[in-house]
């Protein structure tokens, strides 16, 4: 497994641009992606479990269904949800594109993201979709003004590939994805998408993108909010040539490790730009009686207020740590907890059998001080251990989600 | 019903007291606070649902069972949980007030405050006894000292008390607690305390706590996080000369209204004392089909990271609050959700039928200002409504809690 340049343009015969098509007045970034493969794909995707479902994933969850897929569009600035005309402007937006590529609406899926509530731009996207596939690139750059066209408060583009061997052939996994606000498990994700030239059969393809996504985008989180626009789609071309993954066996096996890798490299992408972060939050809880019950222990621990405003304190404030274990809805006796905190600095155990611990303030201080904070809780009642991501509530989250509208 | 002054001390027969002990280093304020009743009360008590549970919660639990308590002798500064002795500090705290008031431990109620995993200094309580003892006053004063005395970064006192007729009889309720952080439904509550001068049966006593707990202070979120030491006590000497309440019927009606009148003053204060809130947030779900359902959805609107800091940014975005409604776990269909936003500048319709309304922005922008921002959600499914409370999120939040420990 290698780590590659190139995201979603790194499989083989796969496309991508991004430009400014100006969905929202005053703003110069990039806003609209396009993802392309040459040949007919198999696709599979997930979305957000919130009751209010953007227009754009209730058109992807019927697309997704269909035989083949081709192509990707998605808009930044504008969540084309709740608005007066949101079904109309997500079917235009998916036949602008059919259109201009020449494929049938059927097999493109598409996307947004922004605010809710107001009415998408449709006119502006249909303006811009001449540029938008005249710039299409096979290069780098394809994906990288594509991953640049789905940011919203994002500060830094999330996009990684990988290379791997299967059956003797060179197989690519790519994607870009975008999160910062409106982050929490319980549902598809965010948006990301992911390409990939390996021949993969259509329920086999759902099924490793579900597991994959089970252990890294549903395991992170930022505020707790579950957008109604969550989207999580892969597209795969079988143009690597691999003999067709039809179920599972050592191909599986090693398509959906290497799925989970780029998921994971994305999802803790995700975290660390989570909106006004200045920390990664990754907590292990090891020891555990059950996955289920770890990954509850850690997702409530990454999601406490509290614990995310001591991180970015740099205050080894472990109750807080404790205290969030506790309120997790999982029963457990705290005399059984060891707590530590962790990063490239150093480690320092702060909580053993559930009392606090002398500990040297100096060193916890420069642990929390790293960009990744490590907070290890040990259950010592089994042997299951689950990790998950999230990130410190900072003034700037607060900034950002004061005045996002204007 | 009318509202009176006086807080815990303003029923018959209670005297309270608060002093500055020195729990905390270089910390001058109140920290130590004790009320008590001349004569046996019957007593009953919520407590929170964390699985980790402070020492003078565990000491409560049992000292709730018996027969009379007569005494609630409370601390800030320490939260007397996961500290190496918490539980010998939990009963020795209990003991030394019982000595100094010539009454058994098992009368003495016991709460902390505060900073977790940290030694109590108990040698402090102990030095502090008998000034504390000595300041008891059955004036307005009393209460006042004792509710200084259970503030941690509380920036008001919660103080209520209500005088009602009963059989011919005059009755009072009076209370004081401490909220701020830390703070969300499903549990006992806080730290709280009521006393009353009404007779009534322990059993009954129980169910009314419960009854006035469940519709008030269980309805109010600050940051998501449920404590370790959240309790909810009350004290009923029979003073006023009432008829024993022995069970449902008029009486039993009469009281629980006041004392949910006296809980939901006091549960509203708390939110809107909230870390560094600048607005108290209230989100009415009204047209539900049952009150289980509007209260889940009510809940996730005052709990959304994103809605509280919006209404900060005095910001009429109810995308979000849609959004929240969305993922609360209720399913429902949006297009059959208004939304509006209130306050004492007006009232605004902002979402009609899941979709947006174009509205005057400088009046929603007047109405976000003002200091409570009532948001309206009309389910048009039935005829439940159910008021929750919250605070925006704001900057202070996380500078307050960025660095507590310290």
């Amino acid at each position: 497994m290698k780590w590659i340049e190139g995201g979603v343009c790194a499989p083989k015969g796969f496309q991508a641009a991004g430009i400014h098509c100006g969905i929202r007045p005053n703003h110069t970034k990039n806003d609209l992606a396009l993802i392309v493969s040459d040949t007919p794909c198999t696709a599979a995707g997930m979305f957000t479990k919130n009751a209010v479902k953007a227009a754009p994933v209730l058109v992807d969850i019927q697309s997704v269904k269909n035989e083949t897929a081709k192509a990707i569009i998605a808009n930044s600035g504008n969540a084309n949800a709740c608005a007066p005309h949101d079904m109309e402007n997500a079917l235009a937006m998916q036949k602008l594109a059919a259109d201009a590529l020449g494929v049938s609406p059927d097999e493109v899926l598409v996307g947004s993201t922004g605010v809710i509530g107001q009415e998408l731009n449709i006119a502006k996207i249909a303006e811009g979709i001449p540029q938008l596939t005249a710039a299409l690139s096979g290069t780098p750059s394809g994906s990288d003004e594509a991953a640049k066209a789905i940011m919203t408060t994002d500060t830094v583009k999330k996009e990684f590939a990988v290379s791997f061997e299967l059956g003797g052939q060179t197989v690519t996994i790519g994607g870009i994805s975008k999160g910062s606000g409106m982050i929490h498990p319980n549902m598809g994700t965010m948006l990301c998408y992911l390409t990939t030239d390996c021949a993969v059969a259509k329920d086999v393809l759902k099924k490793a993108l579900k597991e994959a996504c089970n252990v890294t985008f549903n395991r992170i989180s930022v505020d707790g909010d579950t957008s109604t626009n969550d989207s999580l789609l892969i597209l795969a071309n079988g143009q690597a040539g691999n003999a067709c993954i039809t179920g599972e066996g050592e191909d599986y096996d090693t398509f959906v490790s290497v799925l989970k890798a780029v998921c994971k490299a994305l999802a803790r992408k995700m975290a660390r730009d989570g909106e006004g972060a200045k920390h990664l939050i990754t907590c292990t809880v090891s020891g555990c009686l059950s996955e289920a019950r770890a990954e509850v222990l850690a997702k409530s621990v990454i999601g406490s207020s509290l614990t995310k405003a001591a991180v970015f304190g740099e205050d080894a404030n472990w109750g807080r740590v404790l205290c969030a274990l506790g309120y997790s809805g999982e029963e457990f006796d705290p005399l059984n907890v060891d707590i530590a905190f962790a990063s490239e600095a150093g480690h320092i155990d702060v909580c053993a059998k559930g009392k606090g611990l002398l500990f040297d303030e100096d060193l916890a201080k420069e642990i929390l001080g790293c960009e990744e904070v490590i907070i290890e809780v040990e259950m010592n009642e089994g042997n299951v251990e689950v990790t998950c991501w999230g990130c410190d509530l900072t003034y700037d989250y607060v900034r950002i989600n004061g005045d996002y509208r204007t």
